[in-house]
């Protein structure tokens, strides 16, 4: 806990020293004894809870139901998709023994779940009145990581994964698009990251996929967090799979499918969205406290100062408002302040003797500013009205900075400075060699088409023949 | 679908059969590729999430906060607790390979998570003011497994892992039995399964465990299921991972560990308490669906009477009860009760033109038993009732059940035949050897020490030497 005082590298001397600290030193995570896994302590599990179940009410919103499906399957099951297999060979991670025994077949550790899920539909599907099924799965998937990153990339993660299967493209397509959209809102409303959506690129889609939508957000080091994915299987699974049905004109058609995932990257997303030089900023929806309450006094002064604390707090709790009183006794309020701010808490009241007798605590937001007297008697609806207000500050805050960074370019000379601090939105030829040469000048790929990008023709920014895709690209390093 | 009509195997033709026919015919479960592991379909997966839900709850009320661990751990870990390997040796499931490379050292796929745990307690852990830790984990774990069986015994399955750390002895005990209460309460109060607390026997333990605690319920067939186990580990877990902490009075301490766990096999037990020869029969606070409408009448009268059902269901909805409108065109009534009856559905309305015309819906619990109006104006509050009355009723029905085949026995020939249908409460010598002679001749072991037992003394059922645990133990043959 001493740790806290020594504070963290600056944003602006190192970002990735910043966040590789931050969250070892917030108590989000710790390293696992295994390379490239993380353990998610309590303060980053909350997060991720409160993340997941405002996902899981707006996918259950919009007809989905929840399953689980086995870790374990059979290697055989991924061949069958040779795109899959080929995508996600490298990554796997294999069981070959078990219960003492040498497997007669390998059996791998999930890394996503097309293929089980793909065997199981063939088997519940039948007719076309079992069409659409929308089904969903929170699971953790294990991906060898050679790069591990806390948060962002690591050998295990947690997700959820949806897999719906339709009588048709059209329907099938629009399925896509809908989980596209929820997380998106689910990225700006909750997590107060502006999101642009849009698809990728032939050469960035998943393993197996017709087409591969996606949502990316700028991280405050100019780069793109790809913060879910949305896939259109077309008929690629049902095939692999023999995912038939009965269709209502007669005779057996192949089933259209889809899958999209959310992970717990998305909270490594709110670290570098929001954070700054002394730490986490938290957007309250996500907070595990909202107001964490610091009663200031030693000694005489502490006791009579406690008991209102705690009973403001509790008028806090039933207003809905997750608040935490810091009572140890050991600390200073100094170091209690700093404590807070390295872990994101968005508003922290002061409580001390003379506040007590003005009836009044001192309110300071975690962006900073001067500190405000808040009458303790109308503290619920106070509270309620500055976290509301800190979370659209954030998204906009958010927004801004995402715009000035985005920079719309004609000219390589343009694009090479543009994709060195943000994003450009450029054209571009559509020809994977021209995005592996760009990406080779400048570490910068397409993160995608946006969906509500004009239309609009022009060169392409890298070798100038005629642009694709009928509008611009958005262009960024990315995570 | 076509499957429901044709029913399930009596209970008493063969219990076995009919669980193994009803899981499947409920749709409540599929079998995975793998062997021994099982998919959770989406009416299966709403119970447990159901279950959950309440646990949580539960589990964040009594002070603890969930993390995660993970998955993959190094087997060196689990060989640090002697009695530990040995116990989970011939059940855990090695990975080998990952990445496209032999790996350096094996992992395991967890098979439950004091080794994981117990390594980071011990980098958390430094002072007593870190104490105590209270954690809880909701994950998957893997145990090899010979004899698999849907719920009750898979390959893989979820649940809640406690993992605690305590500054003394006594605090760890008090921990300890504050799970089992918890499993206890979840089991009567949710499940509607009345549960016996009490210790296990030394040769029943937890491997690795000092003291091993659990709640025993008796299915309809009479036999046990170990609904849930709270282990208390003295230091044989602080020892072998170093979890110490500088004491208030000065120099380093080891702590005093427990955990405990509660798994998706209770829904097996929920099954296996409640079930009959129609199929599931649930307590309404674990049904994902409380209340089914079955429209009655087919072409103009299903017009007439659909919008009318719709309306009931969005009220009943709004008072808190989950229900379903079964609209399917295609369907009988007849077809429509088997379908929900198979699923257990506590409580079915009928809304035909008549009853429409006379302001009522006709009501049938799964319970059987005579079919009464009830007024569509009051269906809210009367539903309401009426489920806490189902629950209420299903609770009694078990612990009546259970009473009647439980005997209180002396003599041997008494025992066996107690035994046979259900639950013996015996004196017995505390010798392994005697356990292992009482199982060989009639499959029964002791299931618990219970703990509101009188204390009584006696002599030994099977052997006839001097009692031991200063009362009578529970009998049975057990899942």
């Amino acid at each position: 806990m001493a740790h806290d005082e020594r504070g963290v590298t600056p944003q602006r001397e190192d970002f990735s020293a910043w966040y590789n600290e931050l969250v070892f030193k917030a108590e989000l995570v710790d390293r696992g004894p295994v390379r490239g896994t993380m353990v998610i302590r309590p303060y980053g599990y909350r997060m991720w809870e409160l993340l997941q179940a405002d996902m899981d009410r707006r996918i259950k919103e919009t007809g989905h139901v929840n399953a689980y499906f086995p870790l374990l399957i059979p290697e055989s099951y991924l061949q069958r998709e040779a795109e899959h297999i080929e995508g996600f060979a490298p990554e796997l991670a294999v069981v070959t023994h078990a219960g003492g025994k040498e497997l007669e077949e390998p059996l791998v550790v999930r890394p996503t779940s097309e293929t089980v899920v793909g065997e199981m539909m063939a088997k519940w599907i039948s007719s076309h009145r079992d069409l659409p099924m929308l089904l969903n799965q929170w699971a953790n998937v294990v991906r060898w990581e050679m790069r591990p990153r806390m948060f962002l990339r690591t050998t295990e993660f947690l997700w959820q994964e949806g897999h719906t299967a339709h009588a048709d493209e059209a329907d099938a397509m629009r399925e896509t698009l809908l989980a596209l959209g929820l997380y998106a809102q689910v990225a700006r409303d909750v997590a107060a990251m502006p999101a642009v959506a849009g698809e990728k690129t032939p050469s960035e889609r998943f393993a197996g996929a017709a087409r591969t939508y996606t949502v990316e957000c700028m991280m405050r080091d100019g780069k793109a967090l790809q913060a879910g994915t949305s896939h259109f299987m077309g008929t690629n699974f049902a095939r692999a799979f023999d995912i038939q049905y009965a269709a209502e004109s007669g005779g057996q058609q192949l089933c259209h499918t889809t899958s999209w995932g959310m992970s717990a990257r998305m909270i490594g997303g709110v670290i570098m969205t929001h954070g700054d030089d002394k730490g986490l900023v938290l957007p309250p929806l996500l907070a595990p406290y909202q107001v964490v309450i610091v009663p200031i006094g030693r000694g005489e002064q502490a006791d009579q100062v406690l008991p209102p604390a705690r009973e403001l707090a509790g008028r806090l709790v039933q207003a809905g408002i997750r608040t935490h009183v810091d009572d140890r006794p050991q600390l200073s309020p100094g170091f209690k302040f700093n404590h807070w701010e390295m872990r994101g808490v968005p508003i922290r009241l002061e409580l001390g003797p003379r506040d007590l007798a003005a009836g009044t605590a001192l309110m300071a937001t975690r962006l900073g500013g001067r500190k405000t007297p808040v009458s303790l008697d109308s503290a619920p609806a106070r509270l309620n009205f500055e976290l509301t207000a800190f979370q659209d500050l954030l998204l906009r805050r958010a927004t801004e900075f995402r715009d000035q960074r985005t920079l719309t370019v004609d000219t390589w000379e343009q694009f090479a400075s543009a994709v060195a601090t943000g994003w450009a939105s450029a054209f571009h030829c559509g020809e994977p060699a021209c995005e592996d040469d760009i990406k080779a000048a400048t570490s910068a790929t397409p993160r995608c088409i946006p969906d509500d990008g004009e239309p609009e023709e022009g060169t392409c920014v890298r070798c100038g023949r005629p642009s694709a895709y009928g509008k611009r690209l958005i262009f960024g390093r990315s995570y």
